[in-house]
């Protein structure tokens, strides 16, 4: 995997440089106004109060969009099923049900899901070119990281931060190299504190979170930002009602990210 | 339950009356043009071909959401837990999914399933005070008729297709006699020709498929078309991507009814 680790070294193009300049712009005004940024007609759902970036995606348009990532992409998918758009091979979390409300438009996409269980960076890695970059994709949705930290109390893990945001851009860069027009979307990693989760997994799992939103900002990726918004959530019911066990969200924990993974891309 | 099976005599008041001409005059232009009906600014979604009728919600408003229904709303629900917005308590279909997309908002929704497997018009009739009215819902979901039919078949059921349009009629006058300002959602009634459904079932079910419609208009309710979009997913891939037995929907299935109903209701 030289290619792909090296990759990261490519630098992006000028196209991806302007969506990053356009992107920094508009969060920066958000973040100062304090409201949502319009940019000409926005969807009911922007009314609720998300910032939009520029529709550089339309919901008709169609393609192939792969998520990639671990146990919370995978959700017990069909792995035996190698085609698009299969009811079981898109598993039992938010890309089934990112694909079912797209599929329902009667758009061409062709959605897979490749996530697999206790995968890290060095997984995704291993397995790039097969699972990533031979499916071709236009969209390439990403959600790693709560194993980068979880393994290192649990399987003596050697990874650290810098390992983490180093990875995690090559894999990003080798695809954009691949793919110059690709649209990455990148999802922050979340945690609650009960479960398989407590205190002492802080500030360390914090840094990754950090290092999801620095990657998308410096690779002009989409960034679906998801901690702030289950917190949200956890102290108005309960965080058992978005999450099994800390770690791994509920049905409706999904449906929550779906939505944001929707609201961040405008599709 | 007198007074629910006589309250469908109950005249629509003079609001819903106005919405009956206003949804049946965009529908018309819609049909009339082939294309979709556009009031102002349109969200993104609504550019994949969607007819929309006034934003007559708003995701930010908040309230009572409450679905009713059958096994297809049930899907395994955790019936020992009444308050709202609570994870298992929403079950495993498409309310979930509404549910964890409308409350990601932040907005005050209370949201509710009550859905009840094996579930006809009849019975939503002998529960609906205690679990429709007693949660005095601003927006009321229902989803019915697939056992209306099915049941005729197994059990000896001997409702006909006026008993189903009457008795529908009779619960949603009844819930707008009550709360004169309720919003009301009636799904359309699908299956798919493989599993527990064969040609024998058609075109007695669709008989059931057009009373749906024909309530919802007389009723000034919401309606959401699903018989279509399923058909013509199943046409695309197959059918048990999207239906586990003809009648039940998988995940997938769930998704594209729960976008359906945010594109019907515009939230």
């Amino acid at each position: 995997m030289s290619d792909v680790s090296s990759s990261h070294l490519v630098s992006p193009h000028a196209r991806s440089s302007r969506r990053t300049f356009l992107r920094a712009a508009t969060t920066s005004l958000a973040a100062s106004f304090g409201t949502t940024v319009l940019t000409g007609c926005q969807p009911s759902r922007a009314a609720a109060g998300h910032a939009r970036v520029s529709p550089l995606l339309s919901p008709s348009t169609g393609g192939v969009i792969l998520f990639q990532g671990d146990s919370i992409t995978d959700v017990g998918r069909d792995r035996d099923v190698a085609y698009a758009n299969h009811g079981k091979a898109l598993g039992g979390g938010y890309p089934a049900l990112i694909a079912g409300a797209l599929l329902s438009t009667g758009a061409p996409w062709r959605i897979y899901n490749r996530g697999v269980s206790g995968n890290k960076v060095p997984e995704l890695q291993t397995r790039w070119d097969q699972d990533t970059l031979a499916l071709t994709p236009d969209i390439l949705s990403i959600l790693v990281g709560v194993n980068d930290y979880w393994q290192t109390r649990t399987r003596n893990y050697p990874g650290t931060v810098t390992d983490y945001e180093t990875g995690l851009t090559a894999l990003v860069t080798a695809t954009r190299t691949a793919f110059p027009r690709v649209h990455i979307v990148l999802l922050e990693p979340f945690v609650a504190p009960f479960g398989v989760v407590d205190v002492s997994w802080f500030p360390a799992f914090d840094e990754r979170r950090a290092v999801t939103a620095r990657v998308a900002m410096a690779t002009a990726s989409t960034y679906v930002p998801l901690q702030a918004v289950f917190d949200r959530l956890g102290h108005r019911t309960t965080p058992q009602d978005w999450f099994r066990d800390g770690v791994h969200p509920t049905l409706l924990g999904h449906a929550m990210i779906a939505e944001q993974w929707r609201l961040a891309t405008g599709l």
